[in-house]
């Protein structure tokens, strides 16, 4: 599943027997599990390695083998439940209606943070990147970068049949679209609901279908 | 300039004597200076009263005795640096051309948060708040409440000029000029620089002139 230096896959070769790497497997899953519960529970400050060694069932040198610190154990956590069974990430509703597909998906992230068992890990996280700039580069190339590239397929989706102009700047547009219900998260200054994500997605929305034009050289917009 | 029950301004009746009430004030500007200095420094993470207290020459008593903690003493050094000399909050440019007087702000908060003096500091109060939702409530009342209200006066000014929709959801735009830039900083996502800034100024105003339309009952936008 994953070919970092210190997960059970990249481990020794006396652990890549079929069994031995199935019970590492399992015990990474149950520290994963036991971290991203425990966060939710107790908060960020009073995570510890003993205390999700002894959640999950293991020893804490089982946990020091695999990971550094109580940071990198709780980014595998997100990293896990970001991706699906099969370690992909998963692809966002094509129905042909846009607005109504992001509308699902922004709604779905408002109930996530409005619920403490997925909202305080992802906090905790999300302040860790923000003082640890290795932690950033590792959390933009494994967690944000997939999952920005499965929220652009489905923007060029929209391009292919015209509901986006063709020269959008889709990372400017995934900010436009993501970046108030982050901010708004963060900084806990305004109210997150289903009504602010719908309101949220058709202003961006008509803000990226207009976007195109003003910059350009009059050629106006392809159908 | 505060009346905080833990301000020099709200002291005992010794401190209220016009010599001791300038003191007080000195002490209070060199500890907000010395914790915005030394957080941009040695880090957040490193911060602490006792330092704090060596540059500012002062005792920590004299901290402890304003201030719970450090995040309440850079909560203040941020306050203080935002409030213009009379201790309010600087209004927006308004030249008429609303989107070069928010691209000229856009433009000077990415260059804030690309100098670590000003953003390493930011970045802890950013993440203190994300973790303490009374200090997050003190924020949305006395920094962001007044930065929000700045903010939206210029808005309104635009849309007496018809420049905006008369029933736009003010704090929406607020989060949609602002929220994408604040999130890209704090997740590290992408490049800020002032073409960011400037296409975001377009996107979410084209996105905020239509945005009115779509719910409304048909009346159109009035002149």
């Amino acid at each position: 599943m994953s070919t970092e230096r210190n997960s059970p896959a990249g481990g020794t070769a006396r652990d890549r027997t079929p069994n031995a790497a199935r019970r590492s497997e399992a015990s990474r899953r149950a520290i994963l599990t036991a971290a991203f519960d425990l966060v939710g529970e107790v908060g960020y400050a009073r995570l510890s390695i003993e205390g999700i060694a002894a959640r999950a069932g293991v020893g804490k040198q089982t946990i020091y083998r695999w990971w550094p610190s109580k940071g990198a154990v709780l980014f595998d956590a997100v990293l896990m439940l970001a991706q699906d069974p099969g370690g992909g990430t998963a692809a966002l509703p094509d129905t042909g209606d846009l607005a109504a597909d992001l509308g699902l998906v922004l709604r779905a992230t408002v109930d996530e943070f409005a619920d403490p068992r997925f909202s305080e890990p992802l906090r905790a996280l999300s302040t860790e990147i923000a003082h640890d700039p290795a932690l950033a580069r590792s959390y933009a190339e494994r967690l944000d970068g997939p999952l920005r590239e499965a929220k652009k397929d489905r923007l060029r989706s929209a391009q292919r049949v015209g509901d986006l102009p063709e020269d959008l700047d889709l990372d400017l547009a995934v900010d436009l679209i993501w970046g108030p219900l982050t901010a708004r998260w963060l900084h806990r200054t305004g109210p997150l609901t289903h009504a602010f994500a719908d309101a949220l997605v058709a202003a961006a929305l008509d803000g990226l279908r207009g976007a195109a034009a003003p910059g350009r050289d009059g050629t106006g917009r392809r159908e």
